[in-house]
């Protein structure tokens, strides 16, 4: 297999499907991951150890394993879960693993590139952030007294979660630093793509962080960006367009190359095709769900997608 | 490397000293691995899974670890102890990882196998027992208005850490299933080692599970007990007559062939050859102890002494 540097960015399911799908059709893949997450195994673990919270890291490794008895043999250790609710229940035990790597050594990078190595990964997985970090967001909708009220919510789990309209999203900190390796996969690659994944708390973050926002802005690489399929919580309600007006809210001066969308999750093809436009973006329309859950990316169409776009 | 097909019977530190010296000069090793500890980290997943203790079967996963960057990078992975009193400080993550795996796949066996597979393992680690055991031991000594009152205690952190004087231990259950291929390992050995280790808790609740009991017994392989260098706890006082002598008390039809011994942990040789003597064996004499640590077993020196038994 060739075919071009490609990193993407995102966070949780979304980023896995991508990634499943990227492995396909090329060999030279960076994952770049939002380290926002306050909730479940990742949320306990920043309490317990002020860690980077490591369960979307855990699930992009687990996203490139080999394809073999071996590589998915540890990417089920590393995704299985302890079961009931004392002191391990609900942890993942990849993000135990991930935890002790950075306990034994305090570089990030090279604990999950030891993971990687364990599962002999198609590609490299690093945190868009090097520090932890907290999601707020200004919501409206949230008081019944007074629906046009616009009130912060703190955390990803309330911000993805809530029943109110998100209208931007911010940082804590606000200038965090980037991982040097993330910002020379970004200056060398072919490709970028953002998304899906969770609009404001898994897509969004990566444009906030200041070095890799310059780093994005800068590469010479074309840049995708891969609209969800559905909406719900966070983006309950978004049309398309609004998914790529988020984007440009969020990094005005982001340009775009491609848009990449599902014929069915598209509700109004020209008001997308204006919205793409004004960030210099075509829209490209390919079958990319799954057929029994059109909610989900199907990673062999969406790898056939990718692999047509890259040309 | 070719050497005998070797079998060491323990727990804890003993049995991972023994390990260590044994992949210095055989190939083929098989550690069987008491399943009666009930503290610490392996306390802890014992009660909140029900589980085997997985602490002595990592310690010596460990020690068989593959002498490479990556069998020395993994082995300190497993070894490593999450810091703080959270609910994962003290947790070893060799001891989450081996529960995971049992968690995935209900087979101990198997399990450890992996684990043996990551670390490109020197052998092959078993567990002696098929189910969790508790030890209960008769001890003397505890009552101070009466000093010749025996009393019961139950469970290894309790008897390893007594200040009275062990009589004899006993397993609940009494009559635990061993893993088949524990028996097998002991009916194919050229050797089986037993010790050193903590004498009433690591060494002798091997003879105590029926079914490995019997191999011992039946085994044609050369059955050779090394001594502990000294002796705290559960053990203080004892001569090195006594250790052999406690060996007869927990199994009497048990025959040796030989008792290795270092020269400055013998107080009595004519009666440390004559406590030998009732069970068929010589007494081997040889310089095992690190000179800087004259408790613990020297890896080199014990390799060296068991190869040259090994003829």
């Amino acid at each position: 297999m060739t075919g071009p540097a490609v990193v993407a960015l995102g966070g949780g399911h979304g980023l896995a499907a991508s990634l499943e799908a990227l492995k396909l059709v090329c060999d030279d893949i960076t994952a770049v991951v939002t380290v926002a997450d306050n909730g479940g195994s990742s949320g306990r673990l920043r309490d317990e150890f002020d860690v980077l919270p490591p369960g979307d890291l855990r699930m992009a490794l687990a996203a490139l394993c080999d394809d073999t008895e071996w590589g998915h043999t540890w990417r089920d250790v590393l995704q299985h879960r302890f079961p009931g609710d004392g002191p391990l229940g609900g942890h993942a035990l990849g993000n135990l693993l991930i935890t002790a790597l950075w306990d034994l050594d305090r570089d990030p990078v090279a604990g999950l590139d030891l993971v990687g190595r364990l599962l002999n990964a198609r590609g490299r997985v690093l945190p868009m952030a090097a520090v932890p970090l907290e999601i707020t967001a200004q919501v409206e909708g949230l008081d019944p007294a007074d629906r046009s009220r616009v009130q912060t919510l703190r955390g990803q789990v309330a911000v993805a979660s809530t029943t109110g309209q998100v209208r931007s999203i911010a940082l804590e900190p606000h200038d965090p630093p980037s991982a040097p390796a993330t910002i020379e996969a970004v200056n060398a690659a072919d490709w970028v793509i953002l998304g899906p994944g969770s609009w404001f708390t898994s897509v969004m973050p990566h444009l906030l962080v200041p070095g890799l926002r310059d780093a994005l802005h800068d590469t010479a690489a074309r840049r995708l960006l891969t609209l969800n399929l559905e909406h719900s919580g966070e983006t309950a309600g978004f049309s398309c367009a609004r998914q790529v007006e988020a984007l440009a809210d969020h990094a005005p001066r982001m340009r775009l190359d491609v848009v990449l969308a599902d014929p069915v999750a598209v509700d109004d093809v020209d008001e997308l095709r204006a919205a793409a436009g004004r960030l210099g973006a075509e829209v490209v329309i390919a079958p990319v769900a799954q057929r029994g859950a059109p909610g989900h990316h199907d990673s062999l169409r969406l790898a056939a997608a990718y692999r047509d776009l890259f040309g």
